[in-house]
Formats: C-alpha cells, sequence, structure tokens
C-alpha cells in the first residue's frame, strides 16, 4: 500500500511556511505500514494542482493532501477539486451546524466568508473536523486503480488530529497486512564514516529486505534500521509481521556491541524525554542555568506534558549581572577568567542548584557570535558545568561557526552530559 | 525562469526529519526573483531520483538536488547521476585538497568512507563546500530546454552557505530580470474571515499581476501581496522593477488604512526582531518570568545576534518554590488565588523586573495541559502580565486546549503585548 502527499500553498513554495506537516502525515503513514512514495508541493494554482493530482491518483493508492481549505479567496482547493470531478460544491448541513457550535460565542465570526467552509464537493464524503471549521473530505475507488483521496485542512494542530483521530483507523484498514519496522539508535562521539566502518561488516551482512540510513545532527548520529515486508526497493519477503520483529531484534542484537559506549539510546526519542523518564524513575530534579543557550534547555526540559516532576525552573543569565546577583557567580571570576570559563561555569551551575533546590543543574557560557570571539576564545567555545549531588564537572566544547548551530549543539552536548550522569 | 526543489532521504518520507531546507532555498530564489515551481521529495531510491530529475529538468529552468550526498551506504545521489548522465565517478583533487585541510585535526576521519567524499561525476563543474566535505556539483545546458542541475549538501546550515556563498550570484545572473514581489503585514485581534470581509473591496480591485494571501498562526494573521512581472498564474506585465514596486507601494498605502489598530507590523519579520529593534532603539531592556511558556520568551528574545544589547536574563519558574523563593511571590496569593492568577502573575512580572534590574519584564501563568484544568480554570487559561517603568498590566487569555498551541500563543501574545506598550 502506497501514499503520496500533496500540499498546497504558495507560502511552502516562497519559503515563508516550512512545511512540518509532510513529516507528521509520513511518520503516521509509517507506523501504519503504509509506505509514503513522494511529497509534493505546489502552488495555489488550479491548473498545477489538478496535474500533481493525476499524477499522484495514477502511482499511488492513497493520495494525501493539505492546505488550501481555508475561509479566504486564497483558498481554491475545493473549488479545484469539483473541476477535477466535474462536479459543483453543495452546502453540507453538519458542517453548518459544527460551525456554528464552534463560533457560538463569538457570533461576529460567522459571517460569509465563514460560510464558504460549509460549502464541499457533491462527490466527496465528508469528515467532521472537531477542532476546526474546514471540513475532512473523503473520496474512494477513484479510477484507475482504486486510489483514494483526502483532503485535510493545513493547519498543523487540526491536521494532527484529524490523522490521529478522524481518518487514521480508515488507513490502517486500507493498509491491511503492509508492514514496515524501523528502529532507530542514538549514537554520539563518533564521526559518521568511522561508524560506518566499524560496523560496515554488520551492514553488508544484512538480508535484502533490510537497510540502514545515517542522520547526523548537532554531535548526535541517529542510526537506523528499516525492514519491510513489501519494500520500497521493490524487494518483498513473504513474512508475518512477528517474525519480521525478530528478525530485526536479532539484527540490532548483533549491532549492540559493534558500538561500543558511543551508544546513547536504543530509541529515537528526543533527549530531553530521555533525560525526563530518567529523572522521574529516580525521582530526581534539575534546573538550568544558561547564558549562551538562552533558555534552549529549559524549553527542551519542559516540552513535554509531566515536566513538573522532574523539573524546576531555570535562571537564564545573558547579562554578567544576572550571572553576579542571581546565581552568586564572583565579580571575581568574571574579571580574571571572563564570562566563558571553566570557573564561572562551574559557579552557576552550583548557584542554580542551590538557588532552585534541585538535584542536578546544568550551565552553558559559550560564544555564539556572530561577535565576540578571540584568539584563545574564538566564535563557537563553549563551556558546559554540570552539578551533580555529589560532584560539578565541566567540559570545554568547540562547536561550529554559525550562532544557532552553536546554541543547538551546546543545548544537546548539555543533554547528554547529563544523560550520561544519570546512566551511571 | 522557474526553478524546482528535488530533496532526496528515506528520513523525509518517513518523517524521521521535517525538510526545513525547501523553506530557505524558497525564500532565497523568490528574493532573487526566480519562482519556485514544485518541491518534490523522494526516497534514496535510484529509480524514483531518475523520474523526478527527468521530470522536472522538462518542466524549468533550474534544479536544486539536496540530500544524499554523506559518506555512507545509503547515499547514492552522486552515483544516480552518473546512471543519469551515462558517467562515472572520478576523483576530483580540489575537493580532496580541501577535505584533507577540513580534516587537518582529527586525522582519524579520514578514512575509505571519507575518501568518496572526492568523487564526483566526471561530467560536473565542482563548486567548493567551504563548511563541510560534500562538493556542490553544477551541470549546466542540459537538455530539452538548457536547465541547469546543482547537487547541493543536505546539511542545512551547508546547504544555506552554499545557496548564499557559492551559487547564489550565479543563479541570480540566470535570473536576469525576472521580478517578484512580496509585502507581507502583520495583522492581529481579528478573525481571518472578518479580514477578508474588512479589505473585500480592496483585495477585489486589484490588477490581475497581484494576489494576497492569508496566513494566520497563534494569533497573527500575515497578510502577503504578491505582484510579479512574470507571474506564476501567467499574467505577465512589462515593467521595471522600480514600476512594479511603486504600484505595490501604492496598494499597501491603500490598504493601512483599512486595518485599523489590527495592524501590528508593516514587515514579514518574527515578532522577537521587532520587539528587539525598538528596544534597541530606545535603550530599554527586558526580562521574562515564566511558567507554562517555560523558557520560550527567553528563547525568542535571545534568538538573534545583537540581543545582549537589550536582554538581560530570564528565570523559568516552573515550580511555585521558584516562583515564592526567587522571584519573591508571597504563598499567600498563591494558596488565595493559585498559580494561575491576575495576582501571582502581577507579582511574577515585577518581581522578574526587580531581580534582574531591568525596564520591562514578561510574565506567564497558565494551565498547558493535558492535566491541571479545572472548571472554573479549563486547560488553555493564560494569564500575562507586563511589567513596565509606570504600572504592571496582565490579561487573562484562553489559547486552546493543546500544550504546544497554547504555549506557543501565550508566546505570541507576550511579545505583542510587549511590542504595543513600546508603540505607545
Amino acid at each position: 500500500m502506497k501514499a503520496e502527499i500533496i500540499t498546497i500553498g504558495d507560502e511552502l513554495l516562497i519559503g515563508q511556511v516550512v512545511d512540518t506537516n509532510s513529516a507528521y502525515m509520513g511518520q503516521k503513514l509509517s507506523e501504519w505500514g503504509i509506505t509514503l512514495h513522494q511529497i509534493t508541493s505546489v502552488h495555489d494554482d488550479a491548473e498545477h494542482i489538478r496535474q500533481a493530482l493525476t499524477e499522484a491518483l495514477a502511482r499511488v493508492d492513497i493520495v494525501l493532501c493539505t492546505g488550501g481549505l481555508g475561509p479566504t479567496k486564497d483558498d481554491i482547493t475545493k473549488q479545484t477539486f469539483c473541476d477535477f470531478f466535474h462536479t459543483h460544491l453543495i452546502e453540507d448541513e453538519s458542517v453548518k451546524v459544527h460551525i456554528h457550535r464552534l463560533y457560538a460565542h463569538r457570533p461576529n465570526v460567522l459571517n460569509r466568508f465563514t460560510a464558504t467552509q460549509w460549502l464541499v464537493p457533491a462527490n466527496c464524503t465528508v469528515i467532521q473536523n472537531d477542532v476546526g471549521s474546514a471540513p475532512i473530505m473523503l473520496w474512494e475507488t477513484l479510477t484507475p486503480h482504486n486510489s483514494c483521496l483526502i483532503a485535510l485542512p493545513g493547519v498543523p494542530y487540526e491536521m494532527q488530529y484529524a490523522m490521529e483521530h478522524r481518518v487514521g483507523e480508515y488507513l490502517q484498514n486500507l493498509a491491511g497486512r503492509g508492514t514496515i519496522l524501523h528502529r532507530t539508535l542514538l549514537v554520539t562521539g563518533i564521526p559518521e564514516s568511522t561508524l560506518a566502518i566499524q560496523i560496515e561488516d554488520w551492514e553488508n551482512a544484512l538480508p535484502p529486505h533490510m537497510h540502514v540510513a545515517y542522520l547526523p545532527k548537532d554531535g548526535v548520529i541517529r542510526l537506523r534500521l528499516t525492514a519491510s515486508r513489501d519494500s520500497i526497493y521493490g524487494v518483498s519477503k513473504n513474512v508475518s509481521k512477528e517474525e519480521l520483529q525478530q528478525e530485526t531484534d536479532a539484527q540490532i542484537a548483533a549491532l549492540l556491541p559493534l558500538l561500543k559506549d558511543h551508544l546513547l539510546a536504543t530509541e529515537d526519542l528526543p533527549l530531553e524525554v530521555l533525560v525526563g523518564r530518567k529523572l522521574k524513575e529516580k525521582h530526581l530534579t534539575v534546573a538550568s542555568a544558561e547564558s549562551c543557550t538562552g533558555g534552549k534547555i529549559a524549553e527542551a526540559l519542559n516540552r513535554y506534558a509531566g515536566s513538573s516532576a522532574f523539573y524546576y525552573g531555570s535562571v537564564v543569565a545573558y547579562d554578567n549581572s544576572v550571572k553576579q546577583n542571581v546565581l552568586g557567580v564572583t565579580a571575581e571570576s568574571l574579571q580574571t577568567h571572563g564570562a566563558v570559563s571553566e570557573s564561572v561555569v562551574r559557579q552557576m551551575a552550583e548557584g542554580a542548584k542551590r538557588l532552585l533546590k534541585t538535584d542536578y543543574a546544568l550551565a552553558t557560557s559559550g560564544i555564539a557570535g556572530p561577535d565576540g570571539g578571540t584568539t584563545e576564545k574564538p566564535v563557537g567555545t563553549v563551556w558546559i558545568a554540570l552539578a551533580t549531588p555529589t560532584e560539578t564537572i565541566a567540559r570545554c566544547f568547540h562547536l561550529g561557526k554559525l550562532r544557532e548551530q552553536i546554541t543547538d549543539r551546546a543545548t544537546t552536548q548539555a543533554l547528554i552530559m547529563l544523560l550520561r550522569a544519570l546512566d551511571e
């Protein structure tokens, strides 16, 4: 079972908006055993949308469209579908009722533009969008080979809700026995090419329905093993999901010893989730004192529900006055060693641990650029400290040349430092 | 002059990675007067890549590929180009020298996988990638109508550097006199459909080579006017860039009064940049005290170079103990009114202003969910306060149902509150 995604909107092509929807949909389709064959982003242009639809429907079984379903004049997706299917727009009573309920407390929104939201192509099946005003639309058993087409709202929260709660079951039923398994390991402290050599014999011995991908980012390599019953590479293997799972487990078991202490985790989870889980298990708490990362560690630790169990707070100490007055860094250290120094970053971590009364505290101080670099401390120099219940450790990193790169990598390295300490 | 982007990588189609590269490239192409016609994401599969290449080269003048240029076995882009052009890989001496210099201090990286990085298809022009190991490759005057093909590295920092410093001038020369102008206004406090009615007459009177798009997100609508000499909608107008600029200015001038006080800004810049610029101009400083936003405001204010001029620091006070001990919120207020209350959020803002010695301080306290909601304070309830040099203002918002949605919107509303205060 193969799918394609068509994302519609000029804003995607002029780079005003990053297409995050496709990644979310790709993840869900993959979970459901559906191979996403291609993603195509096209303009709000009727002819272009029609062409993309025709091509996609000829290639795959399921076509998912997002975007262009809003109430304003630039949203032409519904009319284009009508032209494509030689039909016309009709009022849908169920959508009308839903929208009236949705805006019951804001009657001024119920104007004639909003009223276009309950118009749908006459030949589609309407699926209610509980969290927004643009209905989900389904067309089944389309030529040439019974493909189906689903139009989803482009607003990410609404699209995610629709995939999860409205069309997920339908697509999983369509997918039937299709099976794709992904297993991802997180590896750190080793260059991609060195890792490739280290696991080369294992990789070369993989059966043809399995393959490996390397995804390096900010100092962590996500090493992915993909196994497929109906492979995207045309190799089919008639095994059950359970058999495929066992085969994959055996390959991973053979791989693990080759990774030595570079292995960071055996699941494809954000570092902050791994850290949060460990802290929760052990009933421990963490805080951060951030200069160059400016709140990125706080934001990461705090991103997921349930963080209040292990996360108390942070001090973003960008200015030296805050390092001194709030975290208790000595003026002498700042003068003698500078803000980007082992002495200062240790005091920041210890200050945060003391002030916020936590078991652990991370601290960062670095030169994120573009200015402020010296010969001795070039742009990219970052000191990171971790205060633990028993000691404070600190390490100096050189993390690149570009501001965002440096602060992203510093956040990653700080979380790795904490994860390693919690593993000990 | 039209372009297409082909992004290559299984990780994009199984949703392991969000394609941020296309948006960056789309923005640059648009700046340079090149219309991006389509973005296509395909698997690391030779046949699929070949098909996408053939189709794109037949449709447009410029095809940009990213991804699949790494040193490991899953990277097949270069070999696929060889097959496509009926040629073979050769060693490129300049790339070899560059890579040896790049890894001079890490000789262990110079293994046989890395050595594949200086192999390139025999018929391409090599452009040096100064910040990474994967060379940029160019093919010119390809059939059927002199299209060109450029392969760029997939690592975002490297791709951005390549676009800006390595292929930008070449592409701008190709583009010649092509002109697309975008003007974006930021509008807030009005539903999309109400705005559409408010500006309907103006929008309907636009000439055919201009059109409007509405991009609502987190309470701000980005209202974009696009004018094109060689329109993406097939309407051509033989005017100079200056004339087009004047026409656009006139239309914007006619639009502004219709937006009344919903207008937030006349440039498409992130709110944190607008806020930062205002603070810098007025030599004022800001801090934040964040509960539910957990560092998002700090991270936003701190994202761009030069923030040290106006941003001193923040306290992320997730736990009530931090609100009390660090920010000086009274135990009585926390008990009587709860953490999510006007009284507490005012004390948080005033506490941060006092502690961090700034002119302004923003504070947030809300219920981000999924748990913690009550009938009186459902999930999505957020109190935001702004302490100014003369007073403290506070406002209660209801910002949706989903954690990320709520914290993103709260960050946006806090920045709007500050921007409005600075405008007064």
